[in-house]
């Protein structure tokens, strides 16, 4: 489902915090904050990674010189069972608050939910954010770190990072234009190693979507980018797009593969998680966006709708991938 | 935030399935399904759990005469980590998918975003599911039941139950009026037998607010309804009105109550779940608001953003309750 907004929002702040492996990336300049440990002051992983995702709501607030209580609503989401790095995270808010979950494409739900709450005048100002967390999501999803296990060249690291938006009407860049909600889709791919390939026919299928719904050219936009396909998930999507004869490799970017320094960080197939496509989007693209670097953009964040429960029953790991229009111009194209 | 549409959607179908047990209720009746089991076909309790969220909304397309391909998006979420009963039970639908999570409130979440979308002309047909799975939540949350471990008097019983609201534009009732987002509220509560104490607090804030911010006043309403407080927290909700000195005693009820026979069916503190607000007001409620025999109710249905793991580790359990009111008219009050 494609929609392009009569009234686009803006994106009137946004921020980005991560953990030490995030700052010794290549985009370690562009955050707005990097944490010395992975444990933002806190006794546990869980609570770091609410602690991780206050702090990056405080700064986009911050940076718009507005307080907790000025944002109408809260929409956050996160990997952790029972989505707790948002329930506690956002717990001290004094607005409301919708929790969502689209494994790593929440960030993407999130800011088209907020596009859509405040381009039908439903609410003034709408904060979204999402984080994810190494440790916390690794023992959760596959091993505790502590065993020691083998990771596979396929493996993507879960990004210890958060991205927030403030969304709200205003005269100036990022607009939020339009959306394309995705399809789940499932082509049976099993491996919790590989989660690139289960979210690859996502991507593919919600960039069809947009482009075909919207009527819009690829040409005009100056990236397709994807939440955390990484290396691996990249070169299948490349493949999709070539059965249609069509080449997006110079086009696309990954926020899993802008995060680390493959060589260097040893993260094999690069980086994933909640937090990874909204930290890259909210330290490096939306700037760019806003400055006018880049014109349009179209971010499809991707999520592997994975369950180590449902996984060990034997299922399937299907992907989503919800997609938004950003762009530096209000009127246009 | 509270907000009253302009343009008020419709509920044009809903369902209820549901398991043994909550066919052997007082509510039996009145489901459009009860499963002999609670395996609905499947070798897993997780599947069963998607199996009986695709059943309901496949009845409630069936009751519209429509076709899976004519809703333009899905809107779902459920108890069980990573909102697998949801992924998979949507897996097969061919539209666009939007997850999201608040514990048990999440049945109102769902319906008031497809008012959003509808009312907002973004959406023609949204279909908004939650579910509930007695053995796949006990596993989960508590204990395996194959433990037998002794249950208190506060525990309230999962529902194995889900409802499903396809909401669109028309000209008959149950009307989508308004709603409120709730706020997180949490007064410490711990113990994770006594989910009525802990979500309390947030339907009395959540009612609160939309009497406050909407203007209405309560004894416009037949009903006040709460998701599944039971009977110990619904006894909370009432001397928190009380310092108030309001007495909504009589106005009031709670789908956690109305779900079983407390006496029979050794349910300690009543019902709980996703499924439980939802099967009962698709059940149950709706009907009578689609004929007029109730003009007005507010459903907050209540939320336990209760985490296993984060409990373990000595924190609280903060609620969350969102409301929808819903309407036999649509001008009025």
């Amino acid at each position: 489902m494609t929609r392009i907004f009569d009234e686009p929002a803006s994106v009137i702040s946004f921020a980005a915090v991560g953990g030490r492996s995030e700052g010794e990336g290549p985009l370690g300049d562009y955050f707005d904050f990097i944490s010395e440990d992975e444990f933002f002051d806190c006794p546990t992983y869980e609570s770091a990674e609410s602690a991780l995702q206050r702090q990056t709501v405080d700064i986009a607030l911050e940076k718009a010189a507005l307080a907790r209580e000025s944002i109408d609503l809260y929409i956050g989401g996160d990997l952790l069972n029972q989505c707790v790095a948002t329930s506690f995270g956002m717990r001290d808010m004094p607005s409301s608050m919708l929790g969502i979950y689209s494994a790593c494409s929440t960030f993407t739900e999130g800011l088209l939910l907020s596009g859509v709450f405040v381009s039908a005048s439903l609410a003034d100002k709408v904060v979204s954010v999402t984080s994810s967390h190494f440790y916390s999501a690794e023992r959760q999803y596959r091993m505790p770190l502590e065993y020691g296990g083998q990771r596979s060249p396929t493996t993507q690291r879960t990004a210890t990072a958060s991205g927030a938006a403030v969304v709200s009407k205003a005269d100036f860049a990022p607009f939020i234009k339009g959306f394309t909600i995705g399809r789940i889709n499932d082509l049976g791919v099993t491996d919790a190693s590989n989660m690139g390939a289960a979210m690859a026919p996502a991507a593919y299928d919600t960039i069809s979507l947009f482009f075909k719904e919207s009527g819009k050219r690829m040409e005009d936009f100056d990236h397709i980018v994807t939440g955390d396909l990484g290396f691996t998930g990249s070169e299948i999507l490349y493949k999709l797009f070539d059965m249609d004869g069509v080449d997006i490799r110079d086009k696309h970017l990954d926020c899993g593969k802008l995060l680390y320094d493959r060589q260097k960080q040893d993260v094999h197939s690069g980086g994933s998680g909640c937090g990874c496509a909204a930290s890259v989007s909210c330290a490096y693209l939306l700037p760019k966006v806003q400055t006018g670097e880049l014109n349009n953009i179209l971010i499809a964040a991707t999520g592997a709708l994975l369950s180590p429960t449902v996984n060990m029953q034997g299922e399937s790991i299907p992907g989503i991938s919800h997609a938004v229009w950003l762009s530096h111009t209000k009127e246009g194209l």
